[in-house]
């Protein structure tokens, strides 16, 4: 380890470590802070921390600086002269400017709303850009989540995957940190993998005393309000010898709890060090005179420049024995009335756009790759780049939180679009070159960075972001188009729907080998009522398709069927409605029999799901999975959200991050107790059921042929708030299965965990799960609800699962974004609409694990549709009609072995996580085993991978390296610190990696190669 | 001049100024905005500002900066290694720190509420100070007065005699200013002295466009809200094109009403540049862009940095001829409704303070001077440094202005009670000195700088500076001391009265020739109620003294007569007391004679002064003199002040800047018809009328035997504010003298301008006259009211003078203070009292200006007065009683030949002003003729003075040269720029200052000498 400063044996070593807190976006956008605009909400302006840090660092080698957000820091650097980066170079050498952390996306990303997935992919941005910029002298040793709010055991066992030696964070329900200082246990060894990696997950976790913040009473930036050390006895502020003492007695305050003669002060908060000479100039005398009573008055306090890496090492040293944590810091309460749990559903949509972005940049990084056949261009390595870092960015503790200002949620979005146009263009290069496109063609195109924000970049292909809406302009207004469809899974996806949104009802579909069967199905009216939505789309056209290859592109041919008889399908539909209040507003209700409205209906698909609807209520009644029934009433319900002014702690109001129901504890209320009408459309695809449950909360209840899912498309908004009450809505699926108090969610999209606390609320990525039976690997009565975006969720009585879908709140919760959570758009309240899908196993069905292990993966890795006119494969001279396009297609197998070769390697537990670009030359592939041990009896077997047949399954392989999991260090060089568990643990699991010639891939394990090209 | 940056013909020039405003205490305390202590009211630590300039300044050498406040950057030098001394006097030889102005005070003493004496003082000990330090090429050649509320005529005379090349001020009336911008009008001459000291006065003048800001949208501060300079066109906030294009436009703007292809841009403003960085990596990117445009678009704008002098030294090339200004900036106007003329008495008492402090500090230089031969130890010099700083401190335009904060009030009134100490000391030690006490007891104490504030010095000595509310513990305690009094004036005082606080009523005074005679008064009941006072003094003991010899100390032994018989003298009152709404609070109404209470009484002196009653309003009813009597009613009015929450214009509510009536225009309103009780003290040496106007104001009128002045002491306070009314006091003496809308005011107590305009309130440091006749220099009826502080005056009608004594306030005016003027002590309303002294001149009784210039200057140098037991008298084996002292005793004359000397040296119109110690073996003596030309047939003619004279009556004079007024000069060397008055001016005066052997002083002239011993 380099250069770390002396301490003192015998003393308390107070280890004062320099660090300013950049949030990348929050009260202002990411660029609005490092360049220190818009003063006027928030004086911060990192370009200036950057430069005057780096003048006080050259003053004195002994002062050091912590620096964490790469991407304020790219921003810097990309700025600065040769002289300037050699200094800084110089700097981070001998250890004055260490990185700490070093993910992308600021310092740290959310822990509750982000997915492992993106959570890999930012820190790896941040950890290779310094690697590739200073070596390994600049490699992160320790990770730093002190802001987040709460913790997920996860993101604890990625770290300890990417080879950090340690963690740091601020905020940890109040209760537990008070316990943990009376009982010294704010440093621990978190098992972050008990069932799974063993002690490789194992990573040491430290409580900071003061959350990030210094001492009352020595903050010395200059925006601070403690007063300067003042050492001239002339003045009439003279305040050394209190000062000094007073520090002295502090520092045996928070050394106290951690009794190892080291204590970690944090001197900054945030976007601090924009004038770093105030911090340096009183910490120089603050150390100079505290030292110096080491002589003349005894003092045993030592006070040190350092960093938490220097730190970690003198605690290492230490030996003392620390417990072990093996849950999560979730939730996170900081006083009796703020739990920290509404932001887990704060502001949906941009926690789906998130979602899809991931989505889409998953799909841009692999053809990147798999398309030019692992020898990308340039340009094209920097376009996904640019889409890269605002999902990097994105995943910021205050960005997919929803946690940050409306204007710079904007600014999120936008930097999303951007980006995603980048990313198109990418795509959109490669579909072609996948359909024999013009090379030269394709290449000629500039992909320069765009000038400034509103250029987009022209494609041939549309990709229709807007979808989930059911809009896109190419299928709207063509008559004859071609629809591309990747699936970036390494495993082929089986009766996969397709679902296009047109604004006709008659269409012709032909597919690889002739015409495809058809549905078309009405658009709710609701939807088509979305305040901007601006589309001609009234109908989407359904068909299935048997077999989506494993990364591989299928085409499918659109044709207006203008020959009516040609037209073989038809709209089936049974319409009901129910008066409710005397009221009817779908005139559809017209044709309903009196006679139907007294009994349950029943909607049945050909895998043996059925669905069961009360005709009274028009609600959900029940699910049947072969011979097993089990009651589902679904139904929408409201929180009102707690209004106050926060002036004490029972004044907290409902915010964006504070969750507060205004009458604690009790019930929410349903938006109805039966629907306001529904509509019940019939096909052979797929047969829905559009309810409409008051004038702001819709639904569509979908049943697709061949699923063993049903799936719930929600669309709530504008909430009304008329009555100056904030509500909060939730969707509640209420079964009569015996779950004692128990539920699962998933921990970041991957590891289940269970948590014995009902009556609270948790993150939720992809799935919740309850059960009639704890060990999920059993053979029992179990129900699962996915999501299509993080949102927060419980099981507030046994059998329920409830999940937050939308938030609107009249109050700031006062913990500092200054805004009520009130979205709204095109003048009005903010209309959000989503999916859910809902997955039964009952006793004898089998363990439903696997079954929702790829549910959930099927939808982060969702299938990608890119829109052209059919004139593209005749351009390319391409006979649609005679030879249907497919990756496997024997003409295009020479280019792309890769991507249809490796589906064929990968076992079914693997998962390919990562095929991303990183020069023209070299890529980086991670693969995942996404299994648990003992979950399923085939999958959670450790599976072998030829190391041969890989490289043969991948485009042109030289050699091919592991890395730890952030690709900034190769696996054989991975040293971590040992720790000493104050218990025995089960014996830990050690593994071999990679034995002669193959990759030997254990339950939840992850492996990250570096390959050449 | 040293290297001034190029410009370039033909181009607008834009001299761009980096600067901070740090003002010397305002709402923190001096130390607290040097050191950055309480940043909760308001960020401000100059020593940042300084060590970061002094950094960004190293990294460019185009790059310039000004500082002004002297006070500040003494403490900062003070502080820093040899190293950095070193790097900073670089930086101001080569030009690039210049330094502006240079008085201590801060940037700029106040200029309504300031004495002459003092502005000369403070400006002195800064420029004297950074001539000490850097030498020539750090002597400030602007002046820069860019935030006083207002500005004095005389202070630019004042500059001009300094050497000063120019001045700039950022505040002048709104409507003027617009005017001049129109006209083109914003540089004039000022002719400061058009009738006596002509074109040796002339101040060149610049009105600042924005008043010392930077434009909007180009403050690059740290703390400001514009926008950074983006030229990062990857990031979204890139403002580049826009950023250069608005300055050229603003440059263009901005250099209109200029006319001479340059202008002065202040980049700065309050407390900024604390990191310097920001304003400097955005300026040198506005330069570096905007001079771009020069080759690419033509742009004429050429942007450099500069400094005001830099600036100046263009204008004067560009030979553009100039209006010629020979009036006041009075008052100054910021919008219709916001007047800033409450400062002229906001703070009653902190402007007493301030004048007694510089009355006792001049007593403290001359004796530093005088007692120790022209060689005073060390010790001495520094010790009338630690008062001369704070005195020039209280100068601050938020100090004696009385517009600072409570707390920082307090501050400026510890610093001098402080400071006051250490000349206490002094005092002390040359009273004793003078009185042969030993020489060794004197010289071995210590006089250290107080370790805290806390910290006195102890003095055999006792000086009372309470005085003024009739306190003083020794003479209230002792029953046989000796009161030592000083005469600071370099001419005799005849029939001076000597007042000294006892507590029993029978005492023997002893001078130099015997017994003298003495009177008791009895000490007004309200003074004894103030709230606070702390004595046992019931009574005054007053005796006359027939002359007190200039620049002499003259004994009197008080002794308690404890044998009835010998008491000579008798308590003669006569008591009358007025009914008034059926209750009488003075017991003394009880002897009332009936018929008395229809008649007018006269009270009559000596000198033929007279001054008539009304016996039923207990009112002045005229003075008489000689054969001249005036009807003169005097009484006190209040005006309740606006009240407001100055959200509009209109709004703007009376405050401690503010003076705004609530019935704007209208009269004030009278206290009372008719004082609540009066009292008559007739005695040998006084008599006095008691007045009891309400329980919160009361007066004595005072009528000395041998005097030509009335004395009015008044005493106003708590003013009541229960009806939530804030109130403002003025005294009003009405005549029926045809004054035809015409009074003069001084200016800061010297030469008497006249304003044409009444209604409107002007400043009043020394006296206030109406006159029947424009040319004073007549024969003719004029009354003139002599201060004894700083006051707003006015004449809101014919005949009238009307003073504001007091102020009480409850809104912010919203400038800035953020408090209203609601001044308590000891739980209560702040008492103030003070003095007045009236002065009649009827026809036929001869020009009185001679009369009223030496009564001015007695009260701004009053005798000091020391109390020490008798014993100290004994103990140094002196007798009193057989030897009187004075300076003038034969005994002493060696030692104090200057001090006796000196005075017959100095003709009757001419007044030492200065004599203050340099080092222990120089100082400075100024000399003034204090007269204005035509004023007075004898005293208005200029005079000579021997220098052979005038080195004999100096003490240990080696050599004497003359300098500039702030002593930091050679008046050999001055040379100043020459300006083109735009229309012919009269001949102006050039004085032979030296003529062969002598010194000539011509009328307004102020010599300055250093003299080496």
């Amino acid at each position: 380890m380099k250069s770390c400063p002396k301490t003192k044996a015998g003393y308390i070593n107070v280890h004062l470590v320099p660090h300013s807190h950049d949030d990348v976006g929050w009260l202002k956008t990411v660029d609005q802070y490092y360049y220190g605009d818009n003063n006027k909400i928030q004086l911060g302006a990192v370009q200036y921390t950057l430069d005057s840090v780096v003048e006080e660092l050259k003053k004195s080698p002994d002062r050091r600086f912590i620096y964490v957000e790469s991407a304020f820091f790219w921003r810097w650097w990309t700025n600065q002269d040769a002289e300037m980066q050699e200094i800084v170079t110089r700097l981070v050498n001998n250890g004055q400017l260490e990185f700490i952390l070093g993910g992308w996306v600021m310092i740290m990303n959310d822990e509750a709303c982000s997915h492992y997935n993106s959570i890999i992919d930012q820190m790896t941005l941040g950890l290779r850009f310094l690697n590739e910029t200073f070596g390994e002298c600049a490699r992160p040793k320790v990770a730093w989540q002190i802001d987040p709010f709460g913790h997920s055991r996860e993101q604890a066992s990625l770290f300890a995957q990417m080879g950090f030696d340690g963690l740091f964070f601020g905020r940890l329900d109040y209760q537990d940190k008070e316990f943990r200082k009376q009982n010294k246990d704010m440093e621990m060894i978190w098992s972050a993998s008990p069932n799974n990696l063993g002690n490789a997950s194992w990573l040491f976790t430290g409580a900071l005393y003061n959350g990030y913040n210094p001492p009352d009473g020595y903050c010395f930036d200059i925006f601070c309000e403690d007063d300067p050390i003042n050492d001239d006895p002339k003045l009439s502020g003279y305040n050394l010898v209190e000062k000094v003492n007073n520090f002295i007695n502090i520092a045996q305050d928070w050394a106290e709890p951690y009794d190892t003669g080291h204590v970690l002060m944090t001197m900054g908060s945030d976007f601090q060090y924009m004038a770093a000479h105030t911090w340096y100039k009183n910490l120089d005398k603050l150390i100079k005179y505290v030292n110096r009573k080491q002589i003349t008055n005894s003092s045993r306090v030592n006070l040190l420049y350092s960093t938490p890496s220097c730190y970690l090492q003198e605690v290492n040293k230490s030996k003392r024995p620390l417990s072990v944590k093996k849950d999560d810091f979730f939730p996170y309460a900081s006083d009796p009335h703020a739990f920290w749990t509404g932001y887990f559903s704060s502001r949906p949509t941009l926690k789906y756009f998130v979602q899809k972005a991931n989505n889409f940049l998953q799909v841009c990084k692999q053809l990147a790759v798999g398309a030019f056949n692992g020898h990308p261009p340039q340009k094209i390595v920097d376009s996904v780049r640019d889409f890269s870092e605002p999902v990097g960015i994105a995943q910021h503790h205050d960005a997919v939180s929803g946690t940050a200002k409306q204007h710079v949620t904007d600014d999120y979005s936008l930097r999303l679009t951007v980006g995603m146009k980048s990313c198109e263009s990418v795509v959109d290069k490669a579909f072609r070159k996948l359909q024999h496109a013009s090379l030269n063609e394709v290449q000629a195109e500039s992909n320069e960075f765009p000038r400034s924000f509103s250029n987009g970049l022209s494609t041939t292909y549309e990709f229709c972001q807007l979808l989930n809406i059911s809009v896109c302009t190419a299928s709207e207004t063509m008559s004859d188009f071609v629809v591309s469809v990747y699936n970036p899974l390494a495993r082929d996806l089986q009766n996969a729907y397709i679902r296009i949104p047109v604004s006709s009802p008659l269409w012709d579909v032909q597919g690889q080998s002739g015409l495809i069967s058809s549905q078309i199905v009405n658009i709710p009216q609701p939807v088509l009522g979305i305040p901007g939505r601006r589309s001609k789309a009234l109908y989407e056209l359904v068909f299935s398709v048997d077999s989506l290859p494993g990364l591989s592109l299928s085409n499918f041919q659109i044709r207006k069927n203008t020959t009516e008889h040609v037209h073989s399908l038809k709209i089936k539909s049974q319409l009901k409605a129910i008066k409710k209040g005397g009221r009817v507003i779908h005139s559809s209700a017209s044709n309903l029999a009196a006679a139907n409205l007294r009994e349950d209906f029943m909607i049945k698909n050909s895998n043996g799901l059925a669905i069961v609807f009360d005709s009274i209520t028009g609600l959900l009644k029940s699910v049947i999975k072969g011979s097993v029934e089990v009651p589902v009433e679904q139904n929408f319900y409201f929180y009102l959200g707690m209004a106050g002014d926060n002036s004490k702690f029972e004044k907290r109001a409902s915010g964006a991050y504070i969750f507060r129901p205004n009458t604690t504890g009790s019930q929410p209320s349903p938006i109805t107790e039966r629907v306001f009408s529904y509509q019940v459309y019939k096909g052979s695809h797929v047969t829905e059921v559009h309810q409409v449950f008051t004038e702001w909360i819709s639904q569509v209840i979908r049943l697709y042929d061949k699923t063993d899912l049903v799936e719930f498309e929600w669309m709530i908004g504008p909430v009304p708030v008329e009555d100056n009450y904030g509500k909060e809505i939730i969707t509640r699926y209420s079964t009569d299965i015996p779950t004692k108090g128990v539920f699962f969610t998933d921990a970041n999209g991957r590891q289940l965990k269970h948590e014995n606390v009902s009556g609270n609320y948790y993150p939720v990525n992809s799935r919740m799960v309850i059960s009639s039976n704890e060990d999920l690997s059993q053979d029992q009565l179990s129900l699962v609800v996915l999501n299509d975006r993080a949102q927060g969720g419980t099981s507030m009585n046994d059998g329920e699962i409830e999940l937050m879908l939308h938030r609107r709140l009249l109050f700031d919760d006062a913990f500092g974004v200054g805004e009520p959570l009130n979205e709204t758009a095109y003048g009005t309240g903010l209309v959000a609409r989503g999916k859910h899908w809902l997955l039964l196993a009952g006793e004898g069905t089998g363990v439903p694990i696997s079954k929702h292990r790829e549910a959930a993966q099927n939808i982060f890795m969702d299938k990608i549709m890119g829109f052209a006119d059919v004139s593209l494969l005749q351009h390319n001279e391409y006979s649609f009609m005679r030879n249907a396009v497919s990756t496997r297609n024997p003409d295009l197998s020479a280019r792309n072995t890769m991507v249809s070769g490796l589906v064929q390697v990968l076992p079914t537990n693997v998962h390919l996580l990562t095929l991303e670009p990183v020069s023209p030359t070299q890529f980086l592939l991670r693969l995942e085993h996404f299994y648990e041990k003992r979950e399923d009896p085939v999958n959670s077997e450790p599976v072998t991978i030829s190391l041969e047949a890989l490289k043969q399954a991948l485009p042109s392989v030289k050699s091919i390296m592991e890395t730890t999991l952030g690709g900034n260090q190769w696996i054989e060089d991975l040293k971590r610190f040992e720790w000493i568990p104050r218990t025995v643990q089960e014996n830990a699991n050690e593994h071999v990696s990679v034995v002669q010639g193959a990759i030997v891939l254990h339950p939840m394990e992850i492996k990250t190669f570096l390959v050449n090209t």
